[in-house]
């Protein structure tokens, strides 16, 4: 993540437009040498494994922070306490009480705070909410349809790694990747209602990594189903896993409204699919829009039409979004609040697997 | 439904080597004008109002029930008590009640017996079965996800039609789409341990039909998902709908087992997408397999390689296994008790959707 | 090819409204025993293996020729003269000079004609035909791409058969695909105005068949690609081959037009793509149209919309339309004089590739 | 490309371990105050409006010439003497003559140098190579067939911009995007042998730019298409084109082997679609592979599996392989005598066009 960033940061003020200059001042790790190494290789003036000291430094004007989830809130209520603008990986926090601690500060200290959702800000997605709010596919949805799936531990000879153990990882597929649907669940179509989920196991020890022998227990989730409702009536399905042999990083949802239906998928980043039912019945089909338009969201400040771009472009957008929010004082989304709300429905889907029933939200 | 099953008695004889000539003796209608046209336009030596007679007609060895649901358990029954070989249309009955009294009948009268679920004998599900019955996929399933999306009725202004007027319809789309997923979630995948479903019905008012004022209530089901689990362990999540913009027949299921996956869709119902892990991981992606070859089941009776066929082929394929099964004596799946098994879980995803439930099966 | 023409002359009656009933009166083949057991197959009336005796048959309106290329002049003549009705099988004859005098012969006679290239009659095709002809790629057409690709004598160790025998095959894939992408060229396009063609051998020698010992010459070609315009200044783009692996039947073509482009490719028949340049710049794409609604060409008198057709449906639209020509005694596409027209580009094309030079038609 | 490019140096040493550390010393263009504008977007410490003061200074070892084609040649042979190694962009020269005075004077000089085709380092693009390289398609190849098709000028009322006026443009599609085609084709395939071609301007007259009435003559042509063979039997099919509507950057490719089929779309530019023969025959279909994977060339670099890449990170490979062959004084292709080999060939192409023949190369 910190590559990611880095990159973000050291790319936003070449292709877009920013309210002020970035200078990238300091790294912080826990390790000096790996994250001396880690400034020069990423582009940081200088380092510390400190982070407090960064809180106290005057020229510091925004925190990023991707460090582990445990450390999130700590932190970020450091950082609002000291007036810094939040960037924060997703998710938010390790559970709903720290989020909510995590909004209060940023709320009363007032200073502009973001959750880096950075598919929100991915061309394809960004247009597919432009075409949702301009009532495009109808002015109502009725199915929005979600999966996130990998299959990275598909071999049960996958070792034990840390991803796998609650203890270090907190949760499995629905933090890491329900996270994230979730998050353009809510942007896409609005606030869920209530749901009802069940997740699975489905290779519970696995033999220790490296030098250790025998095998240990897989405590976290490899696999959530989820089906709900949103507030204003659409039907909701959700699906995380890892275990999909042939999925490396299949984001993907349909979603179906009165008048017409958009579909995604992030191993195909640069094309949305539509259907508009504006189109005669003869003509309708799917069509392939390649998002590389400089009408469409954000592209226009990379290349020419046709010349797509990647994953990476995903946090440059959102950075340079950031930046120009936090210079002109102004909220932008997702902020903490919406991380509180993305984690309540997380947990909402915790409680349900677990209590094998609906809960409403 | 007639102009199907019509349309495979006359063709199997001539792709299929079957085990009896076929003679299509009689086609039974309510309307007598309408039947006999009928039988011009479909090849039916005789016609009659009423379906009785053609039990005691000895020339009658097999009985193909194409009525309205209300009718399949009381012709059914009859038919098994006649000594006749039977295949019923979809869904075998209104309920489960009806369905055990017909199980009860053929296997009271050991007549041949089948339900036309004709799509596990499109050559790419049937490629799919032997695939997953020979471990190209893995040892071991996790998840199978199912969809049935339809968008016949996405437009509020379509009228109050009989398939939306329960008492004449019996269900909305979980009987009439979601028994089809069912059907093949068993047949692949296996017998269902637990279910959750929730329904929905969008646009609970329609304009009335023709001449008639005014709006009428609907009241069967726009769409229902559900979630649940295979007795095996596999994971389970069904969508079926008439929602879906610009979807017009889209039954697609993907199947991710511990070696591989496979992807269906009937809209391009003459592929099957497979990716092996047994590939060099450099090299692997999903095949798009076209199902036109010699090897494949059934589509070597029809064209070269690459030739494609259709809808009605399905039926063709059922007819000509059901006609062998019924020379040989040996039983033809699905059969009425898999239609029994199929009314049972559809019944739970009802229930389930009412009660606001899981429900174990 | 006796299989599927007699399926579409079974079949049309089922499926079409035809202007007379259908009688199949008589099959001929040269051995009797296999023209009987065909006859009882494929539902004809009576057998002979003299096709002469049936010009003389009052009772036969129409001849549909289905025997080798070598024949085709001869009793298309005979038929002719004897005032019956033509199907002819593509290529209409082995040669222009062929083709003159049965265009000559049919002229003289009065009598409806036809060559079968039941591609025109792919639903998605029709409907191509159909959208170009009302503009909706703009009023110029640019580029027109098509090609015919298999790879059934890809593998070097395939056996000489006699479609690789110039003396019998008459020619390679020229006359065979070829004949298919130059017939809907002409259809979609227009006249040839100019090629420059070239052809390979890539397997000069290969096994001979069964029991013959050793290796035989191949003189047939193997690929042919072609280059050229149209009358109305569009570029011609063709290949054909048997050697691209993975390809079974892939007819496919793509037409770029002033306001818009089709694709289409016969190994997914039931689609046609569609690029509109009407829509809003950034709203493009490719539109996957499923070319099963009741308003497209020939499909709704089949299935409901979403259930696809296959390969042996182009012939019974082929055939419904040639019968209700005959009946209405009017001009029915493609006749005699494009069969001659097409057979004219295929001998520019052969003659081009030999004498490595531009041939103007 | 002067932002691509520079995007290339900026970014090469944060993914890539480069041999060197890589100073971004002087850029040069005509106009001052714009000239300090991209150094200062782009990443360059000091600017110039005179080339020749980079020549003679000894802190600058890399010259990468970006500027209209018409200066390629002198500055590439300035930098030559100097001992500047030298990186290009495509095409090498306006003609043969010019690309052949450039090739001596790197010999000469004995520089490294490389022209600019960063579409070989496309990771599917270099997997390819690999496959090809490896046997993975066969021992032999039949077809290749390549493709770049754009749509900006479709619409005839697209103004006469500079690009379509010969003396300032040099040539239209050929020299523009057949040039990429010509050196995938060399790459993967092999040298060419003849070539047959025709080129077309569509549209002949188009209006003035800006505050200029009237319309000016198109002298460049808008589409070409080629068919021609390899040195070692292939035959070759190109196509080069401005009007094919829905088509923003389609550089395509389909190679069809004697073991296996390999298809490239630059649209899709993550993905390498593999057919291979070696499959069993009921199995084979086209593999979609997802070309993100840490065996893949140069995509480990970057991010997880299934994480895409975009158009520039062609550039950042290019310039990383060239900076670590400036460090080894080796050669990299393509280099500048590629880059003459492919001159060579898009002169046979124009002339066998205006000549309307075949051209031996």
């Amino acid at each position: 993540m910190g590559k990611a960033h880095s990159n973000g940061w050291r790319q936003a003020p070449r292709f877009f437009s920013l309210a002020a200059d970035i200078r990238m001042a300091t790294i912080c790790g826990r390790d000096r040498a790996m994250t001396r190494r880690a400034a020069q290789k990423f582009g940081w003036a200088t380092t510390t494994t400190d982070w407090r000291t960064t809180m106290t430094d005057p020229a510091i004007d925004v925190v990023d922070i991707c460090t582990p989830n445990d450390s999130h809130a700590e932190i970020a209520i450091a950082a609002a306490r000291s007036g810094k603008a939040i960037l924060c990986e997703k998710p938010l926090a390790r559970d709903r009480r720290e989020a909510h601690l995590m909004v209060n500060a940023v709320q009363r200290a007032r200073v502009v705070n973001m959750v880096c959702h950075n598919y929100r800000r991915v061309p394809a997605v960004a247009l597919a909410k432009q075409m949702i709010d301009a009532g495009e596919i109808g002015d109502r949805i009725y199915h929005f349809r979600g999966r996130y799936a990998q299959d990275w531990i598909a071999d049960k000879k996958f070792p034990l790694v840390w991803r796998l153990q609650s203890p270090i990882a907190g949760s499995g597929v629905i933090g890491d990747l329900g996270a994230h649907v979730i998050d353009l669940a809510r942007h896409l179509v609005g606030e869920v209602d209530d749901i009802c989920a069940t997740s699975e196991t489905f290779v519970k020890r696995r033999p220790r990594e490296k030098n250790r022998r025998g095998y240990g227990k897989v405590d976290v989730d490899d696999a959530v189903t989820v089906i709900g409702k949103f507030r204003r009536g659409a039907m909701l399905s959700l699906e995380a896993t890892r275990f999909a042999r042939g999925r490396k990083n299949q984001l993907t949802f349909e979603i179906d409204g009165s008048g017409g239906s958009l579909l995604f998928d992030l191993e195909q980043m640069n094309r949305l699919q539509f259907l508009s039912a504006s189109d005669p019945i003869g003509r309708q089909g799917f069509r392939d829009i390649l998002v590389t338009e400089p009408s469409h969201p954000y592209v226009g400040n990379w290349w020419p039409p046709g010349h797509v771009i990647g994953y990476e472009h995903s946090f440059v957008h959102t950075i340079a979004d950031f930046v120009n929010a936090v210079i002109a004082r102004k909220r932008v989304r997702p902020d903490f609040a919406d991380g509180l709300e993305t984690q309540r429905v997380l947990e909402a889907i915790v409680r349900s697997a677990r209590g094998r029933r609906w809960i409403a939200l």
